[in-house]
């Protein structure tokens, strides 16, 4: 029996810094793709379920669990566009992992920093299937705090050489400049979400705000394009013109909870998808030739954060990483376990009250 | 602005006991009963769902959310039954408060111990309306981890002064009378679930088994009686004769759950029931007579967790109460709120990376 079931690994903002610090950010964007496609070949081994949201004016708020049958994971995420200008982040999260077999937790971990870096890996083991083998060009629309993630991972795994850059409030896009100067991009910041998808081979779209915003129009979009939009994550917020995403060949990760989040909240309820996890499982064709518009969906599916969470859960056992996380004593676990209350008492919990 | 969203304060084990020593369990039991009850008339406030869970062979674990509109808090608990065989709590959770305006975290606690005080408060909160003013005698069906703080709470709430107590396991009642020795009760231990029955106003039953049991049968319990069960709480686990249930007047907390999880389970999914809620706020009868059956169908509402979780928020806040809790590092944080990844390349993660 471990004696210390009672404590779970924590991994703070600062220690997921320091993972970053040790394994490289590339590494770990390769790293957290590997981890997503495993668990997306093992598709139909997990307990799905669209997250659980709780919307309010000012945002939502969600809790995304899953299941393989040995391991379960959840993630906490918040979703507040108005929070930017109140100095805050848009989306913060943090996740857990537990072993099914005695439900206790064994790691706890924040997961803003870590979305960031799963979300950037999802798409680009989407767009290894779906965009064409010679893309050397993305246009990135949307300069916020995604898309420096989504640039290093399709450099580190899909050879991206060349960006182009639009964001409605310049400051963003010097921003991204500044952070990826020493990372040999070649970027032309544009002035316009038309003129940064002229010439691209992938057009990735993570734009923030709540609402049906149409920042990509179909006549923008040339044949051949892969589209990877990731900002419409949630009921009523959507970036495409209803035309192009009917002109593209549809890929999503869960349909349930796409058909309420995504570009796909457009269509009918019964237009058909295809699904990423039967691609990547050779069960059904991707891209099919050059000339087709394909399109990822993607609003962020459970699985991807139980993917990140097995993956810091083996990186933090690694010898040599004992320094990334910290001890909390989170479960309580007397000697018999039906005395719960002697354990309180026992620890002179009752003697001090001061009634 | 303030500075230290990032942090979030955290109770652990450790310092929840900290919490009852400085406040005292009974002070606590009162309090927390308060906040429930209080939650319960704000009920057509709250944001409600049956809670998210994920059944395995062994267990079950659950995510168990709501929101008033102003916060919002949800917990994570397992239910094991075949834990305790190997030295392992049957139950355990932890749970998180939120500002709904921001969607950060304001608390992160462990909530193993505090779901027992929680428990025990609502069974009191529903009792004080459905048992007979002159209930002195309780009877104790199932002597685990939840069993004395049950006793604790009707004692200190309702003035419950007599206990009858039966576990299939003596070992059980024995640990339940030493940790109750200088509580001053009359205790007698019983050899059977009738005998224990026998002469008590309020039983209740709080077994762990996750199976259809049959603890108590309808001609065990006399006119008059107020049950509280609270240990049928998922899905084929029941703890009640089915003719018993249909002989009760049964109230229950929220009927979509209850209907999956409670008593309820084996009736008709139209079976009329009254919401506890509706008694607290006066719109409907609880007890209307000595000698009609109560029966409080209890299986836990996300709203009493969001009940502990405030009046714990409110509890460390007070003055002395700072070493009570820890901070967390939980919430990436940077200075402009679009810059994740330059807070990550500042803190040095990115030179550090070995390739």
């Amino acid at each position: 029996m471990n004696k210390d079931l009672n404590i779970v690994p924590f991994v703070s903002v600062d220690n997921m810094m320091k993972i970053i610090g040790k394994l490289g950010i590339e590494n770990m964007l390769k790293g957290i793709a590997e981890y997503v496609e495993e668990d997306f070949r093992r598709w139909q081994l997990f307990d799905k379920t669209p997250r659980v949201a709780a919307h309010s004016k000012e945002g939502v708020i969600e809790l995304m669990p899953t299941s393989d049958g040995e391991l379960y994971g959840f993630k906490y995420v918040n979703g507040h566009p108005k929070n930017m200008k109140e100095g805050l982040q848009t989306v913060t999260a943090f996740g857990v992992l537990s072993e099914v077999y005695t439900g206790y937790p064994i790691l706890f971990t924040e997961m803003t920093i870590l979305t960031a870096l799963r979300t950037a890996a999802t798409s680009v083991v989407a767009a290894k299937h779906l965009a064409r083998k010679d893309s050397r060009c993305m246009a990135l629309i949307g300069n916020g705090a995604q898309s420096e993630f989504q640039a290093l991972a399709f450099k580190t795994l899909l050879g991206i050489e060349k960006l182009r850059l639009y964001d409605i409030d310049p400051v963003a896009s010097e921003k991204f400049v500044d952070n990826m100067q020493s990372y040999g991009f070649d970027i032309v910041v544009c002035d316009s979400a038309r003129e940064a998808a002229t010439g691209a081979d992938i057009i990735t779209t993570c734009t923030a705000d709540k609402l049906n915003a149409t920042i990509l129009t179909d006549d923008m979009v040339p044949s051949g394009v892969h589209i990877n939009a990731i900002g419409g994550d949630c009921p009523g917020k959507t970036e495409l013109q209803k035309e192009l995403v009917l002109r593209s060949k549809l890929f999503v990760e869960y349909p349930p909870q796409t058909r309420i989040e995504g570009e796909l909240q457009q269509l009918d309820d019964d237009y058909p998808v295809n699904e990423l996890w039967q691609v990547i499982r050779d069960e059904l064709a991707g891209r099919e030739n050059d000339d087709e518009i394909t399109l990822f969906d993607g609003v962020g599916f459970a699985t991807e954060d139980f993917s990140a969470l097995r993956y810091i859960r083996d990186q933090i056992s690694r010898p040599g990483m004992s320094a990334t996380y910290e001890n909390l004593d989170m479960i309580a676990d007397p000697d018999e376990p039906r005395d719960l209350f002697g354990m309180v008492r026992r620890s002179g919990a009752m003697s001090k009250a001061v009634a």
